[in-house]
């Protein structure tokens, strides 16, 4: 039904980790980013980053498999800022990092401080983004996030997204040698509450090009549900059914445990999780750390 | 991407249910079944069908639309049991009714009693089950539930799975006059924990029939999940996946909160219940019976 699946391949100093419709889903950890978060806004701006110590701790503890690192604070020179958080995560763990920024020179301060191969994110279809970021995604070997909307407007058809994702294809690899299994499209999920026909544009969207291009995707995984109550379910069944026509990876937040669980049972589902091995793993940690704490408060109570 | 979607009309005397894969998901109720309910099979045994009151009620709170009723039952008059089975249920509820066995003539005593338009579970590809079971569908102006297997295997290929649902149409359509939307293929669902390949045959075998046929399609909602750990989250990934190829409805237990909960996600996300209309309702129910609960307890706390 399909063409082979692309591997986009992903690193840190020491740790390898790969895209593909035929690998477990990428989590990418959206938490360290300020927007929204006005206390975290005035630390960054005091030049202090301790937040993003637990920040780290509490998403890899969750599962996630990429950190996305968004260092977006007013008045402040985010370029410098980006480097200081990029080279603190990179202590404290060896998952690989999605360099988030607007800012072209954050971007290239980022990816000259970065130890690894990274995934920026993002580029449109635009011709001055293109032109100011791809290159920069050749000269540091990494990979991009591309979104299939231009100036005019997001696009809600899926037939004028496919045509923006064959520009953005075309410009890479043939005017920036980019491969194209370095480029993750992300097919533009749109709240549902604002218009009942976002979910199916997007998933016709993302089966066109998973079986035209078989490129890797991603999404902002709770868009769709902005707006409306229960966004956890929303979310929760979401992904599974972005996962069955090539979803690979997503920007989330890997602190909501019942997210992570849709995802990886969708791997399972997938046969992406071969015989539930690690499924059943985390099952066990699962039951072996209930048990544990029953214990303690058992002991406490006694 | 596919033909129009078929509906397939269930009826009570009252009420009536529709299949498409532009409405909402329809959840058969699967609870009426003594398969191994030791206890519920002695009281039928003895004539007592009181717990399918306490069934009906629990699977109509929790959200059911069709109910599912089994009598299998053995060393007793399947039959005899099955029409005082569903005139007890039509009493109970207005919702339409499966009518479930794999006893010919209890099949046709069960469509004789009931009031309404049945759904009929099930005939496989078998020349001989089309032979006893598609006259009385026919007969009693029904729709039926048709697993795409015959005698000699479960064929594990879409393929084959899809040569024997063209079969299934031809014979039903031409050789016994059923209309094409009266037939809700079952894909067939195999556990994943037995070959990793289940999950991605049966999705390609649902995805090709809903852009061949448009039909309706059901399956056993916990099957997939046979022998994991984590049964409910796995099954609570499948139905959104599932839904995503075209499948229209699930023999499941209504009573599993999280399961029915990502079926009507889902809706919300396929634009199946416009606006999330139905979603927001139930969500504000839900507040109001937590609140009204909350009251009770500090009521009862003062």
């Amino acid at each position: 039904m399909s063409v082979e699946p692309k591997h986009t391949v992903l690193r840190s100093a020491t740790k390898e980790v790969v895209l593909g419709s035929d690998k477990p889903f990428v989590i990418i950890g959206e938490r360290i980013n300020p927007t929204g978060r006005r206390i975290f806004q005035e630390q960054l701006r005091a030049g202090d980053l301790s937040a993003i110590e637990r920040d780290v701790a509490a998403q890899v503890a969750a599962g996630a498999n990429v950190l996305d690192i968004n260092m977006g604070v007013p008045l402040t020179d985010e370029a410098e800022l980006l480097v200081k958080a990029i080279q603190l995560v990179q202590t404290l763990t060896d998952l690989p990092i999605c360099i988030d920024s607007s800012v072209v020179e954050a971007l290239e301060a980022g990816l000259a401080a970065y130890q690894g191969r990274a995934l920026v994110n993002s580029i449109t279809a635009e011709d001055e983004r293109m032109e100011q970021v791809l290159p920069l995604v050749k000269k540091y070997d990494a990979a991009v996030i591309a979104l299939p909307n231009d100036a005019d407007e997001i696009p809600m058809e899926a037939d004028k997204r496919i045509q923006l994702t064959e520009k953005i294809v075309r410009v890479a690899t043939q005017e920036y040698g980019i491969a194209i299994e370095d480029i993750v499209i992300d097919p533009l999920v749109m709240p549902i509450g604002a218009d009942p026909g976002v979910g199916r544009s997007a998933l016709e969207t993302a089966q066109r090009i998973h079986e035209r291009w078989g490129l890797n995707m991603t999404c902002g995984a709770s868009n769709v549900s902005f707006g409306m109550p229960g966004r956890h379910a929303i979310n929760a069944s979401w992904l599974p059914m972005a996962m069955t026509v090539g979803m690979t990876s997503a920007i989330m937040d890997a602190r909501t445990p019942q997210i992570v669980e849709a995802v990886r049972a969708a791997d399972v589902l997938l046969g992406n999780d071969e015989w539930g091995m690690s499924w059943i793993s985390a099952h066990r940690a699962n039951l072996a750390k209930q048990k544990a704490q029953a214990e303690v408060a058992a002991g406490a109570a006694s």
